[in-house]
């Protein structure tokens, strides 16, 4: 049995999430990347993603793995896989990985952006890859605040209600606000996420930008760890997955590595 | 009667085109405009636009005008006329110009660009908006080119068959290639372009970076006159309309002028 490892990115506006939802046939992005590498390598394939992003999120570097017998060579999957994929998903790179990496439970660190569109105008160019926000940021409260999110914490304030997971523990490993034109930026990059915590962190953040909180609440909230204590939850458009980091120590040199010159 | 003159931008990949299509249904710049400002003013509103853009093909600053009798305020105009329409379609600017102003005839100059995502691989998030080559460009033999279209041409060769216009004379002010990661730029600034002409340019330079053709031959293409001898025409998602430009003198003092701080 061979272990597959895929880069994907996708612009995420038509898919109903990351993973298949059962009962209907809603479009996904695991269902549409599982039906095109089924129809490749002529075996039933179910991949595992690293992160399950909601309808709406993007990705630059989703990570994907799965098993297959497959004789096909791994530098022919990029191109093999494109030809029969939508044109909002895209293969950019794939490997070869030992037996026992699991996109997700291997991953070491995940970096999100979560995207402004800071104008009291409208852009159609960017209306399903950021958030508007009509109102000017203090950018400094908010870089203020993220420095209060970097560490290992509690971030029960920062997950959205009904969630499954029991340790609410996550370390954050990077965290700053960065503009560039009308476009401010939200980079985390930490060792794993909650249900909405990108969401809701960056959702913080805006009203500290706007004045509506100070950027020292952010200890409080961590510390309290009350969901209904923390900022809304931003909407899914402007959240996209960057990349996913993996301990270079735990894959053995894989048999090939394949990166298309973008 | 009052003049007023609007900047738009639109996503044009919804659209059938700019213009009106008798006897059909389908979705158009200038019919959504229309609905809306009929509701705005209460007054059944024909409007000129700049430039016809052609179904698929974008503006960041289309320029439309319209004769109403709305006592409106003008400076009210971008937000109320906002609200009315989809999230593709922006009005930028709105002033109130003289009743001689016509926003195609009275134009000096338009800057269109056409945007390459130059990459093997697709990129899921510029589909819409640029046309992608999966091959290494000779951008200086493609900038040699371009400086020959730079003057005052009789553009037969680049127009699409089947057009009305009688003169094909055209003079272009600005013509260059830009490269910025993987995305390459041509940008033209004219006063006045053919049907399809910007999409004709684009081909021919398009095979000249790839070498197919010698940069001189331009000069062959613009003398012979013929459609058939120059390149393709491109698709027209990569294709924007940057900006319509007025000789300020034509346009006495506007009654108000109204730029919202994007």
């Amino acid at each position: 049995m061979r272990n597959f490892k895929l880069v994907v990115a996708y612009d995420g506006t038509r898919y109903h999430g990351f993973q298949i939802q059962k009962g209907t046939r809603l479009p996904t992005i695991q269902g549409t990347l599982e039906q095109a590498l089924t129809i490749l390598t002529k075996e039933e394939i179910k991949i595992t993603g690293a992160g399950r992003t909601d309808a709406g999120v993007h990705a630059q570097g989703q990570v994907v793995n799965f098993l297959s017998n497959t004789l096909v060579p791994v530098e022919r999957f990029p191109l093999a896989v494109n030809s029969l994929l939508p044109e909002d998903i895209v293969v950019l790179q794939a490997e070869e990985v030992p037996v026992d990496f699991h996109a997700c439970f291997s991953a070491e660190r995940k970096t999100y952006c979560y995207t402004f569109y800071n104008s009291r105008m409208r852009d159609p160019f960017c209306r399903y890859f950021a958030f508007r926000v009509p109102v000017s940021l203090d950018l400094t409260e908010m870089n203020k605040a993220c420095r209060l999110f970097v560490g290992e914490h509690d971030f029960s304030g920062f997950c959205a209600s009904g969630s499954a997971v029991k340790n609410f523990t996550r370390t954050i490993y990077n965290c700053f606000i960065e503009k560039e034109d009308k476009i401010i930026r939200f980079l985390v990059t930490g060792n794993g996420f909650l249900y909405n915590m990108v969401r809701i962190m960056a959702g913080t953040l805006l009203e500290i930008g706007q004045g509506k909180r100070k950027a020292e609440d952010v200890a409080n909230l961590l510390q309290k760890g009350q969901r209904k204590l923390s900022g809304i939850t931003l909407p899914p458009q402007g959240l996209c997955l960057l990349s996913v980091g993996y301990d270079e120590n735990t894959l053995t040199q894989p048999a090939t590595c394949i990166k298309i010159n973008q």
